[in-house]
């Protein structure tokens, strides 16, 4: 087996599929990538038995066929310091060849056959979803997930297909964010299956594959995993077992007051706000009163601060006690002249933050002190 | 007291001078850096008690005097995200304010008279070292060094005066790198001293702190400390207890074979052959024929190398087997088109390595296999 290609697109391609490849794990195989090659085309396989991914590489020159693991490190290695753009490949029975330039590297290899497969996009039952769209909602949602918690349903992001609605969910169980993002149903639409909950790695990977806005990515959701296909890239993902939260019924049906804010400053301000707390008292006060936001913090021996922001609100004064984390993990995925909504029934209840219509944020309020 | 300031100027002063606040350390008030005001002047100063700074924060205004403890890590934080460039500071007498526009910070306080000294510049007796000539000198030296070694000697850089010379020089005890750069002696020479040994952190600080190229850099030594004052900022440091290895010794005074080579394709090489290696198996062999430079690298079980590089060098066949590490450490502190000479005796002596004049580098083959 024998290929041609360019040594700045294939090292495009070992990146992105080594951001699958484990650095630590018990299975030596997997810190492997598989290229297959065949019908003139080479493609790149990698996966930690979760979460997997298949990239066509573009422009490969060859008229052979075959399979080879090549190891991630070593080969980012070469294809980073060789100088040559023209990278050769050729695999013998016991060794593989990388030529550039005057430049070669021998390598052992061992058998492709114990690698495990990543499964190929075929389906004909998918729905599709506009790739910047899709973008968005999961930057929007996926920061809100919790990998460390032991309800492993929380670590990862529900996908709720209604009609042409996709609804992506992440929650915490003190804040949760809900982005939406229409969809086209293609084939058969699942009949009744449970909205598939996808491990938040899965879907930054996801995120991270859309390379063009303006094509369609396509999912397909089986029994127990979930194959995406964003252009010539198909990422293979286990889904997470578990109850994810019914997260309808934490979002605030109503609400008395709503305060129009702007990302930007309100993120600023509230960043400030956040450098006097500590651990054992990280809350800060938001009150709102005719035309300012006033966040107070108080970090006990550290000090204290009051924060002033020009608002526009006409209500009677209210305060609520946030962590300013949660705020400032949700206003740092818009753009910072993003209009955002504030909607507020008590200092006791969910506050509900709202922007561009598809996105919803929830956070439970601090019991004041 | 209290002082106004630019935010912009105020945080360049945190940055340069938080570079010497230990993170973990036993003594918590060396987390503050201690701003002291006077003469309409303001000097932040930090200090882990080996390496200290005292830096001039250009235009302060002030008609106050006093000195104040300020947590390093928060107001850091609280001038990377204020969004008006003016800062005011008032210290009372058991909390300071920082504000900015509509922000105020308050924060508690504690006694400055705890927080150990940095000594000022006021030395008469000192050596003066143009500023470009002594930065690039310590960058060629300072990554010799080895700050993990028992013989703290290693751990440091030696600073040898004979005249007008300033020596450079850093060992681990395998590699050996010594650097030349003019000096003018102010007052009296320190008579009889041995050549102090300064250690590699404060020899970065200093390199980091020269701004001004075309300034000349004062050295004052002293018996247990050195001081040295670039442009408006004094960086103290304690010296290297210890005996430094007799570098001069160690420097081949002849060599048979000399090979010339330019610093950037040699460096892309020996990167390229150090891939396919590993700590069981390091060396690399330097083969060197008619026009031909030849590194093969042998890397056990993972697999082989063989780079070519062009050379122009006439003589018999040699090889010589380097840790391809040495040679990257040196070859990566010289812009790409810098012509760097190998001087080489046999495959078992030491190889000197020279650069522009001043900059000499000696290292210890590996034995060949």
């Amino acid at each position: 087996m024998k290929l041609h290609c360019s040594r700045s697109i294939l090292a495009t391609a070992f990146q992105t599929v080594g951001g699958v490849v484990p650095t630590r794990t018990p299975k030596d195989i997997l810190r492997n990538v598989k290229l297959v090659v065949g019908d003139g085309q080479g493609t790149l396989v990698g996966t930690d038995q979760e979460v997997g991914i298949r990239y066509l590489i573009p422009g490969v020159q060859t008229d052979s066929a075959g399979e080879v693991l090549l190891p991630t490190q070593r080969v980012s290695a070469i294809l980073r310091e060789v100088q040559d753009d023209d990278v050769q490949i050729e695999v013998g029975t016991d060794a593989l060849w990388i030529r550039s330039g005057r430049s070669e590297f021998k390598l052992s290899i061992i058998d492709p056959a114990e690698f495990p497969d990543v499964a190929e996009f075929n389906d004909v039952n998918f729905i599709a979803v506009p790739g910047k769209l899709l973008k968005t909602a999961i930057q929007r949602t996926v920061f809100a997930a919790d990998v460390e918690s032991t309800r492993y349903a929380l670590g990862g992001v529900l996908m709720d297909v209604k009609g042409s609605d996709l609804t992506l969910a992440a929650t915490d169980s003190r804040r949760l964010a809900v982005s939406k993002a229409p969809v086209t149903v293609h084939g058969e639409p699942v009949a009744d299956a449970t909205a598939p909950i996808i491990p938040s790695k899965a879907m930054s990977l996801i995120e991270r594959n859309i390379a063009d806005p303006d094509a369609d990515v396509q999912i397909a959701v089986h029994k127990n995993d979930v194959l995406v296909k964003c252009g010539s890239t198909t990422i293979y993902s286990r889904l997470v077992e578990g109850r994810f939260p019914k997260y309808q019924d934490v979002v605030p049906k109503s609400s008395k007051v709503r305060i129009e804010l702007v990302a930007g400053p309100f993120l600023s301000a509230v960043r400030q706000a956040m450098i006097v707390t500590n651990e054992e008292s990280r809350g800060v006060d938001f009150t709102f009163t005719g035309d300012t936001l006033t966040l107070a913090s108080v970090g006990a021996d550290v000090g204290t601060s009051r924060i002033e922001l020009p608002v526009s609100y006409g209500g009677d004064e209210i305060t609520v006690t946030f962590d300013p984390k949660f705020v400032v993990d949700f206003l740092r995925v818009f753009d910072s002249a993003t209009a955002v909504s504030l909607n507020l029934n008590d200092a006791n209840s969910a506050a509900l933050f709202t922007a561009e219509e598809n996105h919803q944020y929830v956070v439970m309020p601090l019991a004041r002190e």
